[in-house]
Order: structure tokens, then sequence, then C-alpha cells
């Protein structure tokens, strides 16, 4: 190692497991309660292994298949690296551990956090909170292991003292990025259709017509409704940050090789290792920030709230201020600049966050107008939301915009040609909003971890004071959780922009793997291939914006986002209308069921959407890695690089809007049901729980999926590369 | 003039306008029928005059303000056009007069259509046909003529014998498309505001509430609703219509003077003029056509759809091959190649008008499935015709791209670098799905007048068989418009792509005009600016994927698009609402509405939406216009490209969407009135009309307009390139 600093890395990720597992057992120590509340938190637990258990079949044999073609491509046709099948192979597993460790732990604290709040608000959260935090803690946890273990072997293993060296370790690290990102998305699509489709056919018939609450124990799709939580938005979510955790250390580092690789090894290393670094202190400061959030036992809504926030600003706050002690220790060139970068992307989250909530919460006039619009009906309401969740991607956009800009001139000392150096700060910035994942995601998903706590209490008939205790507390989570979406949209912008790098990155490689497409490029550049730029790249493959190629890859990237999104709507829906059907059979077949006295069929509700999550997240997501491929075949460099961006800009937006409008819409039949505008029962909430059912697969299937979707096709074409180079037509 | 044959365009739109003064007389000749629907036509012509009257008074303040600049711009401050508001404001007004012309005949045609269609389908079809021809010819006549007008002009004041004279009088020409888009976009979103608000105002109140049938005389916003149909189909269709006409010819002229420059005056004049002469032989196509358009007096609705198709299949045929004879008349160099491209992008156009067809009819699979849907609630109708919707994009988009690929290589000769030829072809390629738009355009344009009969033997209580053939009349206009439709869309798409390249011409006229700007760039490329090539100024600008300027633009661009939609959708929202509350406040307060003995207030429901369309219309339009022109000086020519790449990528793409959700949703409750899954009235139905009224803003507000927007932001551009070479920041 170049420096030793870099065993931080390793050594921080192993006491992220380490707490993680703490807060495991102290948790597993509580009581679960009474008879009924284990019966149902085993049902719950029962349901979503079932569930990952047949996920986790058709993901396997789906990475199988593409292990398989990966190694035929890499020994056989000798195009491409082949280090890939196994760099694949680990990215997908870590990250299907992260989604399924914290799925484990949220069906074990569910039960335990209703029993809690029977005692206090804070009992309730410090236990939903720690439990939160195990998958928070295993999210950065196995991801810096991971990188780490795969840094160490290709230091080993590679021999060379050039700055290539760096430059093929780190590609070949970017490429397990691609296994975590396929496996991110299979989570989110298919736990997204069950949840949703579990969701909206428990909320059509139980609570649209028969009338019952939510979660009510008569209501036989209310144990799916509740796995859905778990497998949707826990396992779904801890996948998902995974990748997007790893995906912009990783894409950082590799800019990094690429920016310093003329300034010697020693100052090359540091640059790839500083995102690492601060990957590894905002652990620290996680675990730290984690410790903080306890309050006084009679503590009211604002203190818990308070010391929530608190838990979270220390961590930011004080990990903005370690990233320049870490860049300045690692003496890294422009270290101030790049510092800068970081903070644009901070503020940049930040302000995201703030968009969101306005946007999306029923204290400001947005959300306020929708239910209004509740007046003149659901059409009116569906017309409301739709309209606010479009305008409401104008100004995250804006602030990503800045944030990219300011991020490339501070890096690059505000010269637009010091390419390089200013997509190093476009990636770093990307770094800085995700180095307190460790807490941030806590914050996140201890949300589901109350709701499911709230169902728990209903159905077991719990005192009406514990369901408002845990409703509190999921209210608690959707604000401090903004944040941290804020930078989780914001940093899937910037680092997808950073793989579009990258692939250029990648592209050198593959041609210096091939000797003919070698000498090519030297006949018409004037330039060993190893040595090439990005300004000659760009003019050898025509990667402007009059090339035919680019412009038609762009418009079916910005296409691809629209198809994914209409596939993954109509599979919820179509699942849906499946429950909706099995449910409306079970309330006119299974007699007694209304007064109480006969036992639903849960199994069959949660069977139903197990089997139409698992059905219809095949074809969106095996979309996702195809489309770039066959582009990259078709088109050539310069269509994928279309493509890519196409992708990445539609993609963005498209996932604002979707996640905004769900959002508002649900807070805005919430607002109803606190009372306004007639309140629950009145022809206005009807109005707007269809506006909340339309909402629900905007906001959780396909706006999530979204995010990682345009990672996943930048990390298949560059894992892709070399294909496209091998065999392109056009 | 170099060649004589240019004077077959001002021949031809005169002829245009001919036929069109004779059909209006012809039509005028006939009776309008009984008193009372005398009276009926009387009020919604009051209604749809009044409307205009105020819309021309708005858009006039706009025009002249934009006026004052562009003069204050190029006399005073010198970095623009001299002829800039010359042509901007005639672009504005012959658009405006096509428009106000198309809606005039409607006005008059509709109780007369009526009238007609008492005595037999094929008299109903007759007028209504011939009418919608008046606006047809109008449109095509009015643009060849300014276009023949203002080229004629140009070639006598402008001194200059070498190839920049025509590159100068094209790019000049090609502003006035500046103007025709902004009147456009103003009267398709005005427009559109008015029809929706009425139309939802009245089917939510009428049908939903009180459940009474469409256009019944005692539902106050039905008079309103006629209007609108008048103002936004009609008015609003020609407006846009026009721009498109005008810009796909003007665009092509300009990069064929760019493409043939260095070929000699001669040749360059006839690439030149080639878009105009195809589209002359296009008017005189037309006209036959529409006069093929008749049919025995006793003919089946089978026989006149038929007759119909007849008609349009004529001219597009014809206009196939007499464009191959054109372009080797005129002796084009690769004329073979260059009439492949027209070819890709006919075929092209009849492509996406079948998919649209297959997506948006109830004679097949997804709008069937999406009636289906209602059998769970308008919630999923709602997210069935959203998924409907996004997936339909992608085939649009696939036919597109390879249009725009095929139309590049054969005209480029299979050489990718050969751009400016490659450019023509994209160009030239919506020329030939336009050329015939005389009588698409007449096949279009008289289903709203064949709809407003409808609306008139209700109201006027005629026999229910009149309704029943006007009914029939409206349904045959739907399926024949669907080849106008494909064409309109897909060469916008291409129009736009082709003004990013008419940008960069526009680019360089403006640095010549500055001298220290011409320096710097001969200083940088070694090259006269006037010299100057393609390639280089995508080096000087960087106008390449990897420049922060260009990727922040794209973001923008496809931000334009969705908060451009956001903010029509709310003013539909909005204006519906009032619409409602005053319906139910008229169905309350005024007695003996409902029994048919008080005439309800129909002006006051013509004025909520005059009134609403009038204050909502301005932000959206004119963001479309700040938009390009803040980008152009924050960022540059890089960001405008970008901004431009982004917008018409995902605006396209957006537009196929609302579009056919819109049309899915419409013909989805129109399956299930037609008696299936329950029929009218049943819960089914009703889900079915939240869908369909959703989809009214989608399909004939939010999704026609872009199509302006994405080539009124690429003209807009053009015009304010002077401003953003003598000023931009970055």
């Amino acid at each position: 190692m170049e420096n030793k600093v870099f065993f931080l890395v390793p050594v921080s990720a192993v006491l992220a497991l380490f707490f993680a597992w703490y807060f495991f057992h102290q948790m597993k120590k509580e009581s679960e309660g009474t008879i009924s509340m284990q019966k149902i938190a085993k049902y719950v637990r029962e349901g979503a292994m079932a569930y990952l258990k047949q996920q986790y079949k058709v993901v396997g044999i789906v990475f199988l298949i593409i292990t398989i073609i990966f190694s035929f491509m890499a020994y056989y046709l000798k195009i491409q690296n082949p280090w890939v099948p196994f760099a694949f192979l680990t990215g997908g597993f870590f990250s299907g551990l992260a989604g399924f460790i914290g799925m484990r732990t949220a069906t074990y604290a569910s039960a335990r956090t209703a029993n809690a709040a029977q005692q206090s608000l804070n009992a309730g959260l410090r236990l939903a909170f720690r439990s939160g935090a195990v998958m928070g803690l295993v999210v950065v946890g196995l991801g810096l292991l991971d990188i780490s273990i795969w840094f160490y072997v290709l230091q080993l293993t590679i021999a060379s003292d050039s700055s290539m060296k760096l430059i093929i370790i780190t590609t070949t690290t970017l490429t397990f990025g691609m296994g975590a990102s396929t496996q991110a998305l299979f989570a989110r699509v298919g736990g997204g259709i069950f949840t949703k489709a579990a969701d909206v056919g428990a909320d059509l018939v139980g609570k649209v017509e028969e009338g019952i609450p939510e979660d009510d124990p008569r209501n036989p799709a209310t144990i799916a409704d509740n796995v859905g939580d778990n497998v949707g938005d826990v396992a779904g979510m801890g996948a998902d940050l995974y990748e997007s955790y790893c995906g912009s250390i990783l894409s950082t580092a590799a800019l990094g090789a690429v920016a310093f690789a003329a300034k010697g090894t020693a100052v090359q290393f540091n640059g790839v290792i500083a995102p690492m670094i601060i990957a590894a202190v905002g652990i620290i400061l996680s675990i730290i920030g984690i410790f903080m959030v306890k309050s006084k036992e009679d503590a009211s809504q604002k203190q818990l709230l308070s010391s929530l926030s608190r838990g979270i600003n220390f961590s930011a706050i004080f990990i903005a201020i370690f990233s320049f002690l870490i860049l300045k220790y690692l003496n890294i060139p422009n270290y101030l600049g790049i510092w800068g970068s970081m903070l644009a992307g901070l503020f940049g989250g930040v302000a995201i966050g703030k968009i969101t909530e306005y946007f999306t919460s029923a204290g400001f006039k947005p959300t306020q107008r929708i239910s209004e619009s509740s007046k003149t009906g659901p059409a009116t309401v569906i017309i409301a939301g739709i309209g606010t969740g479009m305008i409401s991607t104008a100004f995250p956009v804006l602030v990503v915009g800045i944030s990219i800009i300011l991020s490339y001139l501070f890096a690059s000392g505000f010269d637009f040609s010091n390419i390089s150096m200013g997509l190093y700060g476009i990636a770093i910035s990307a770094v800085g909003m995700l180095s307190t994942l460790g807490i941030t995601l806590a914050s996140d998903a201890y949300g589901p971890i109350a709701d499911n706590a709230g169902g728990n209490a209903e159905m077991s008939g719990l005192a009406p004071e514990v369901r408002r205790r845990t409703d509190a507390l999921d209210a608690l989570g959707n604000t401090t959780a903004a944040t941290g979406k804020g930078f989780a949209i914001g940093s899937a912008a910037l680092t997808a922009l950073a793989l579009m790098a990258s692939y250029l990155e990648e592209i050198k490689i593959a041609i210096a793997r091939i000797p003919e497409k070698t000498e090519l490029f030297f006949n018409a550049m004037q330039t060993d291939i190893h040595q090439a730029s990005i300004p000659q790249l760009i003019e050898y493959f025509q990667i402007n914006l009059m090339n035919p190629r680019v412009l038609v890859g762009a418009f079916i990237g910005a296409m691809s986002a629209f198809l994914f999104c209409g596939l993954t709507m109509n599979a919820v829906g179509r699942a849906a209308q499946k429950m909706v059907q099995e449910v409306r059979r079970q309330f006119r077949e299974i007699a007694g069921i209304m007064e109480g006295k006969a036992e639903p069929d849960y199994a069959r509700c949660v069977a139903i959407s197990t089997k139409g999550a698992q059905k219809e997240m095949l074809l969106p997501s095996l979309l996702a890695i195809i489309i770039p491929i066959l582009t990259g075949v078709i088109f050539g460099v310069s269509g994928v690089m279309g493509l890519l961006l196409g992708s990445v800009s539609t993609g963005f937006i498209l996932a604002i809007f979707m996640a905004n409008s769900g959002g508002a819409w649900d807070n805005a039949k919430k607002y109803i049901e606190e009372g306004n505008l007639g309140g629950k029962g009145s022809e206005n909430h009807k109005a707007a729980v269809v506006g909340d059912t339309v909402g629900d697969p905007f906001k959780d299937t396909s706006g999530p999926s979204l995010n990682i979707l345009i990672k996943l096709m930048s990390m298949v074409s560059i894992v892709m590369a070399g294909l496209t180079v091998a065999w392109s037509l056009l």
C-alpha cells in the first residue's frame, strides 16, 4: 500500500458491522409482547422470508446466466476484463445480503417496537431507530468491506508500477457495481411491485369498498401489506443504497486514478483512496451520531425530533469539516477546490431535501391545493397531483445543475478544459452526500419499522394510544428522512454523470485489449491509446451533438426511462387487480369474516403478491441490461454516450416527478384524514384516496427504481465496453 | 431568381387560398337549419370570437414587447439580424390568421353540417370535410405565400453574389418561424386550457353528478364546451400546423444553403428551393385529393371511409413519386439518396400513425385492458392508462430513431462525416411528411366540426339519427387522422433536430457580426468564421457530452418539458374547478334548469373559460421563450445545444406519452359506453370517466403544446444567437 491510512477503510467497515451486530442483539433481547403480537410478527416474518427466498432464486438464475456470458466473453472471446465475472458476483451478493439483514432486523423489530411504544414514545423511538441503524451500518459496512477487499487483492495481483496500475484496478472494481446495481434493481422492482400490489389491493377493497380501517385484521391483504413494507421499503431500499454508496465511491476512485495519473503514483494513490477515507470517517461519525439519538423518558414529540435531527446534523457538519482535513492530509492537489466541490454537493443535497419537503408536505401550499382539488372529485385530484409533481422537478434540476457546474469549476480551478479534474469534482460531490449514509439510512429505514409496529398494534388490538405513538414515530421519520432522500436523489444524478466519464476510460482499456483497434486509433489520432485524452476520445468517436448516433442514443435513453416506468406501473396495476379480486372473493366466500369470527386466508394474498412480483419484475429489469448492450452493438461508443445522457437526464427528472407526485398525494390524503375538508369518510376523502392509490406505485415502485436504472445502464455500458469496441456496427 | 421554377411556389400558394375561398363560399350557401340551430351556432360563434379577440389582444401585447426588444437588439446593440423584428411579426400574423380563418369556417359549418346530416351521412361528410379543407388549404397557402414573399424580397435586397447570400437569406427567413411558433404556442396553450376547462367542468357536473347526457342544453357549460372545440382543436391546431409546416420547409432550406454552398450558386439555389417545390406540388395533389373525397348518396360508413382514405392515400403516394421527379429535375447532388431520406420520413410517419392507433383504439388490447381495469375502480384505470401511455413511447422513438439514421445515411451517402448532407436529409424527411398537409389537415380539422354539429343537433333537439350520423363522421375522422397525427409528431422531432443544426449556422453569422469574436475564433481555429465547418464549431464551443455546460443544458431542457406540462396541467385543473363550481351553482340557484324551463347562463361559463385561459397561458408560454435566452446567456452555445437536445428528446417522448394515455382513456370510456363491461351508467363507466377526464388535458392541452414548445425553444435560440455570442458568461 502506498499509504497506510488506507487501512482505516477496512477497519471502519468492520466497526460498522460490529455495531450493527450489537444493535441487533440489543433489539433481540427486548420482549416481542403478547402471544397475538408474536403470532402476527411471525406471519409477517415468514411471508417476507418466503418472498425473499423466491426472489433470490429468480435473481440467482439471472446472475448465473450473466456470469456465464461474462466468463465466455472474458476467457473465450477475450474482449472483456477477466475479473468481471467475480466482481459482478460479489457486488450482487453483498447488495442482496445488505437488504436481507436489514429486512430480517425489521421483521424482528416491529412487534418489539409496538411493545416498547406501550411504555413510551421514547422507548419506541430508541428501539425502532437502532433497528433502522442496523441496516444503515450493514450497508456502509459491507460496502466498504467489499471495496477494501477488492482493492487490496487487485493491488497484490496486478503487476505494474506505472500509473496504469491504479487505472486498471479502479475500473475493475467499478464493475462490481454492476452486480450491486443488478441486484438492487431486482430488489426495488420486485419488492416495489409486491408491496404496492398488496397496499393498493388492501386499500381499494378494505378502505374504499368495505369502509374498514387500515391494518384491520379482518382484511385478508393486511399481512401481505405489512410483508410488503419489509420487502419493498426495507430490503429494496437496502440493496438500492448499497449500490448508490459503492457506486459513488468507486466512480470517484476511478476518475481520481485518471485525474492524478500524471502527478506520480503516490499522489494518484491518495486521489483514489480519498473518497474511501471520507466514507470511512463518515462511518465513525454516523456511529457517534446514532448514539446521540436519545431523549428523556417523558420526551415530547418535538424533543424527540430535535434529538433525531441532532444526530444527523452532527454527522453532516462534522463530515464537512473532516473532509477538508482528510483532503489536506492526503495532500491532494487543489484540495481546497475539491473540498469546495464536496460542499457544493452537500448543499445541493440539503436543498433538494428541502424542496421535496415543500412540494410533498401537507404543511405547504402545493399539497394543500391537491387536497382542495378533491372537492371536485378524483379526476381533479389526479390532474393536480401530476401537475404539481411535474412542476416540482424544476427546482431539483436547477440545484443539481448548479452543483454540477460548481463542483466542476471548483475542482478544475475554474478551467473548463481541465476535464479530468472537473469530473473528479463532480464525482466526489456525490461521495460527500452519501458519506454519512450510516445514519441517514437509519432514519429512513426506521419508518417502515414504525409503520409495521403500528400494523401489529392495530391487528393485536392494543390500545389506540400505541397506534398513535407509532404513527408519531413514522411521521418523525418522514421529516428527518427528507434530507437523506435529497442526498440519495442528488448523488444518483452526479454519480451517473461520473460513470459516463468512467465509461470513456473503460473504452480506452477495451481498445488497448484489441491490437487492430489500437492501431486504428493510433493512425487516426497519432496518440497511443493509453495516453489518449478525453478530448481525443471525443473527437475519435464523434461524441458530439451533431452526430446522429448520439441523437438517436439520447432519444432511446430518454425513452428507456419512460418504458421502464410504464412497465412497472402496469405490473403494479395488474398485480393489484388480482389482489382486489382475491380480497373481494374472501369477503364474499368466507362466512363471518366481517364479524371477526373467521380468520381470512392471509397466506393466499401473500402468495398472490409474491407471484405477481416475480413474474412482473423480469422484463423491466432485463430491459435495463439489454438496451445499453444493443445500443452499443448497433450505434457504438457515441450512441452509448447519448443513451446515458438521455437516460440520466430524463430518468432523474421522471424519478423526481413520480416521487413528489406520489408523496404529495399521500400527504394530501392524510391532510384530509386529519379532519380538514370534511375528514375521513367524506366524498373529498374518497377522491383523495384515489390519488393516494395512484401515487403508491409512483413513489414506491417506479420512482425509486429509476435511480437504480440510470446507474445500472451506465454500469452495463462500462462492463460491456469490450463488446461495444469489438463489434459495433455503425 | 436562379431558377424560374421557383414561381410554382407562390402560384400554388395562391391556388390553395383560392380553393379555400371557394370551399368556404360553397359551405356558406348551405342552410343553417332551424331557428334554434341558428341560435346555438350563433352562441358558439360569438363565444369563440369573443375568446379569440381577447386572446389576440394579450398575444398582441406580447408580440409588441418582443418586437421592441428585437428592434433594440438589432438597431441599437447591433448584435442581431435587422430583419428579425419584421420576420417575427409576419410569422405571428399569418399563423394567427390561419387559425382565425379555420375557426371562422368551423363555426359557420357546424350547424350546416348538422342540417346536412339530416339528409344523409354523405351530405354531412362532404360539408364537414370541405370545411375542414378550408383550414388545411389556408394553412399551407398562407405558409407558402409568406415563405415566397420573404424569399423574393430578400433575394432582391441582399446584395451579394457569393454562396453566403442564400445562407443569410435562409437563416433570416427561418426567424419568421419564431413568430409563428410563439403565436402557435399561445393558441395551443390558451385554446387548450379553454377547451379542457369547459369540457372537464361540463362532464364532471353534467355527466357524473347530474347524470345528464353530453351536450345537453340544460348544462350551463355546454356552449363553452362547444366553443372550446373551436378555439382549442380548430384555431389551436391551425396555428400549430402552420408553424410545423413552415418550420420544416425553412429549416430544410437553411440546411440546403449550407450543404450545397461549395457546389456553386445554381446548385445551392436548387437545394434551397427543393423543399418549397415539393410543398408546392403537395398543395396541388392535396387539392385533387380533396375533390376525390365524395361518395354515392346512399353510401355506407365503410364506403365513406374508403372514399376518405382514397383522397389521402392518393396525395401521399403521388407526392412520394413526384418528389423523386422534382429532385431529379432540380439536379440535386445525390438526389436518389435524398429521395431515400424523404421516403424514410414518410414511412416513419405512417408507422407512428399505426402505432398510435394500436395503443389508443378500442379495437386493440392496450385500450381494452384499460377498460377492464375499471372493474377495480378509477385508481387502477389511471395506473393502467399512465402505464400504457409510457410503454407506448418506445415504438415511435424507435421509428424516429430509424428514420433519423436512415435519412442521414441516405443523404450523406452512408458517410457519417458528411454532416451537412446528412442533416439536410433529416430535415427533408420532415418535409416529406408535411407536404400533403393540405389534405391530412382537412381530415383532422373536420373532426371538431362534426363534433360541434353533433352538439348542435343534441341541443336543438334534432332526431337521434342525426346525432348518430355526426358521431359516425367524427369516428371516421379519427381513423383517417391517425396518419396525419403521426406525420405531425414525427416531423416535429425531425424538424427540431434540423433546427439544432441551423442554430450552429446562425451562431456563425452572429460571430461574423462582432469583429472581436471573429478574431478570437480565427486565432483559435485558424479558419475564417464564414468557412468554419460544423466539426470546427463543435470543437471551438466544446459541444460534446463531457462538457458540463452541455450536461446541465440537457438537464434543463428535459426539465423544461416537464415544467411546461405541469404548469398547463395545473392551469386546466384550476380553471376546471372554477367551472365546476359555477355549473354547480347554476344548477343550485337557477330554478327550473333541470326541467328545461329556465335557460342556463351560458355566457358566464364562456367567460370563466376565457378568463382562466388568458390568465394561465402566459407563464408557461413565456417560460418557453425565457429559458433558452437565459441558458444562452449563462451557459453559452454549448449549453444551448444541450438544452435543445434535452427538450427535443424528452419533449417528444412526453408528448407521445400524454397524447396516447389521453387517447386511450377516451376510447376506453367509449368502449364501455358501447355496452361493454356494464355500459353507460355502471360503476365501471364512472371509473372510466375519471380516466377520460384526466386524459383531457393530457391529450388536448399539454401533449400537443409540447410539439410546439420544442420547436419554439429552438427558434428562440436561433433568433437569440447574437445575444448568446455577445454576452454569454461561462
